[in-house]
């Protein structure tokens, strides 16, 4: 396997500065280009070199290809190969989209079970061994990955993405105690509302809410392993990393960030453009754009001078 | 959708509190519901609006429709329209099991792969796409979820519900060294067994024993994403929050809490009755009933109090 | 359902001792095996009683079967009945694989979904439900679990194990914010390569590189419930138990021994042979054979000292 993704075929980096914005090194915009790489893998003068990390730069300083690199980085590569950019990721996933060379089908659209009792559009790409129950609904242009489980009562808007092995409104985790001390089972009756343009990833599970619905708002974004439970709320265009974890009727602002392995508490509130790092435990309310680190989770700031400090006396003692 | 859970036919409050007990207003006994609702969704004067979280108090003083309610919430609430349980969440349960309106088939079994030398009781529900291997034993009325995987060596009871894509019974990750220096598997031939009433999950995995069996209690429930590694034993009636995860051969006792995302180390041992709490990492044996929390995981006021000393000294100091 | 694992025909202590290795007591042997228990479930003279853990130590005291131990526990257990190995659990394992009672199949290999433009060996075990895409490559002697997705890009060696329900070369979690600040996907086109030998547990994720491979190293085993983001590389014979992930670009060398639970930033070098233990947060580098512990992860002397000091300072508060 050759490292690397041909492009279906060559461009001038002239050509694609015009399109996709940027600013070439005067002695590089004739310069063609057949081949993205990434530094470690450069060979050859028509390599498109991308370099949008400081790791990166070293490796990249030897390289016979051109540069795509982001601004900061500019001033640490030679002269006369480099093409820069403000958004330098965002030019390199356009560019794949348009000239990055295809192999043809990739999501055998077949053997899926779909319940005749759901409503599914008729462009919505539904993977191998995907299983749509009866009740469920799925919008135009959706696509759901294979083996994946959607329970009746989901409600799954246009151009969301459910990724392969994803559970969705399956009845989630509530026990309740009765007057003679058993344990029994709350029904989840209130399903699953998925918005447009939100991705739910591989292996992720979307419990039903209880009496209203648990909801992905729009364009939110979960990576793979994470779990919502019933009730909760995701607000729109908030991204999660992967392996977090939200307890029942959580609700997450707008806009937020999510490291991952991340947990919430049960019931509480997290404001809008928050940011959560990895690994949070977070047991209370988060205000708008506040940046929490830590279990339990406080202020970045305040957990990261309190870490500091507690192993650094403990590296200063005598064994 | 409307929010909320319809009911298949209107019920009076007084037909509903001699069904399931508590304690009606002398004002609401005539008052009749036909929805379930939380404060947030209430609209009408037919609505029953449920109020068991102290977050719903201040949303449901303004509503028109009665108020189911837990004990210690009804002081705060208005006179002349509430529905007084000592356990209101078991009595929201049992009127959604009796009463909700239902949508007809939500399990389509067919399509599932069970091996003719499998034993499955002929009421038990394999949901599409799961796979039942030679040699697997189920028992009568329980359910398999879709695309589930069921090895051989396992032994499931009675109404156990295994949730779809958990993997039951394959051979655990245990790695042995040889005089030669080279790693080599070791083989997991005790399988699993799953008593009576226990649940497992969406996308959980319990590895199959060494020797013996890997044992899920009677009435146990764990919930999604949950790892149980080879030989471990999870006691009768304890439940397990999600993307917790148990080392080889930890043994835990019945009735015992444990909060999300926990980690319990090979080995150790949990008593009866206790509770650890989420994202705990236990790597050392803990008493029956006592109460823990942290990582290493300590009695959790201890916890709490190094972690709040430890926060507070931090947000005093200049930046 | 009877403990422990029978022979498929009774064996000598003698034979046993001749083809693996170690040494056994004069009294024993002449001893005959015929199945091999834990201490806990041994019952009659013909048990091989596995002792190779100090727990296991008293309850073994008491038994009437032969016992396989390891050297440092030897002393503990009475003499005439031992079968001393330097490698117990080695010996263990061979003696299961060569004879132990099989049961005949346990893998229906059927109704998977392959791809007529995927290349699969021609001795590929392929579980039932599993998909492999269009493009997929799969070497001779791997097997492919239960409604595992192998999508399109990914190279997979021989001899390789992949869990049920895993999902390999899915495109990962890499999101650019544009010019005009809308976020959009990043394109995921470099595949996953793994190497010969290596095992990918259940519930897995193993995303799709960026321009170049993600790669699985030859002989690397990864536990149930473990996500490796985009670009990530694993380095040869490495383990990873369950439940930690690895976000983008982690690079981890050969050796390297990663507890259940832990969490790696993007980008981070782990040299060969480190220990990283359970729930670690990895935040920064961390050189050869160094041992870390904690979040943020550091020398696990350091880490064990501070909250060793942290928490007995708490305890003795008075409440």
């Amino acid at each position: 396997m050759t490292p690397g993704v041909p492009l279906a075929e060559p461009q001038s980096l002239e050509d694609l500065a015009t399109r996709f914005g940027g600013e070439v090194d005067e002695d590089a915009r004739l310069r063609i280009v057949m081949r993205v790489v990434s530094p470690r893998d450069a060979r050859d003068a028509t390599d498109l070199v991308v370099v949008t990390n400081t790791r990166w730069v070293e490796l990249a300083r030897n390289v016979t290809g051109v540069l795509l690199c982001s601004e900061r980085l500019a001033s640490r590569l030679p002269k006369g190969l480099r093409w820069r950019h403000s958004h330098a990721e965002w030019a390199l996933s356009e560019l794949l989209l348009a000239f990055a060379a295809r192999d043809g089908d990739t999501l055998p659209v077949r053997d899926a079970i779909v319940s005749p009792r759901a409503q599914v559009a008729s462009d919505v790409a539904v993977g191998a061994g995907a299983v749509i129950q009866s009740g469920a609904v799925v919008g135009s242009g959706s696509r759901i990955g294979e083996n994946a489980v959607v329970f009746g009562g989901v409600r799954i808007g246009q151009r969301v993405i459910v990724g392969p092995l994803a559970v969705i409104g399956r009845p989630g985790f509530g026990w309740v105690e009765g007057p003679d001390g058993r344990t029994s089972r709350m029904p989840q009756l209130g399903g699953v509302i998925v918005e447009d343009d939100a991705e739910i990833g591989a292996l992720c599970t979307v419990d039903a809410g209880t009496l209203g619905p648990t909801r992905i708002g729009r364009g939110a974004k979960l990576d793979a392993h994470v779990h919502v439970g019933h009730n909760v709320e995701i607000g729109d265009g908030t991204l999660v990393a992967a392996q977090s974890g939200f307890a029942g009727s959580v609700r997450v602002g707008s806009s937020v960030l999510v490291g991952g392995q991340a947990g919430f508490k049960d019931h509480v509130h997290i404001g809008d453009g928050a940011r959560v790092a990895a690994k949070s435990g977070v047991i209370g309310d988060v205000p708008a754009r506040a940046v929490v680190a830590g279990f339990p989770a406080v202020s970045r700031m305040t957990w990261w001078r309190a870490m500091s400090k507690l192993l650094e006396a403990s590296k200063k003692e005598p064994k």
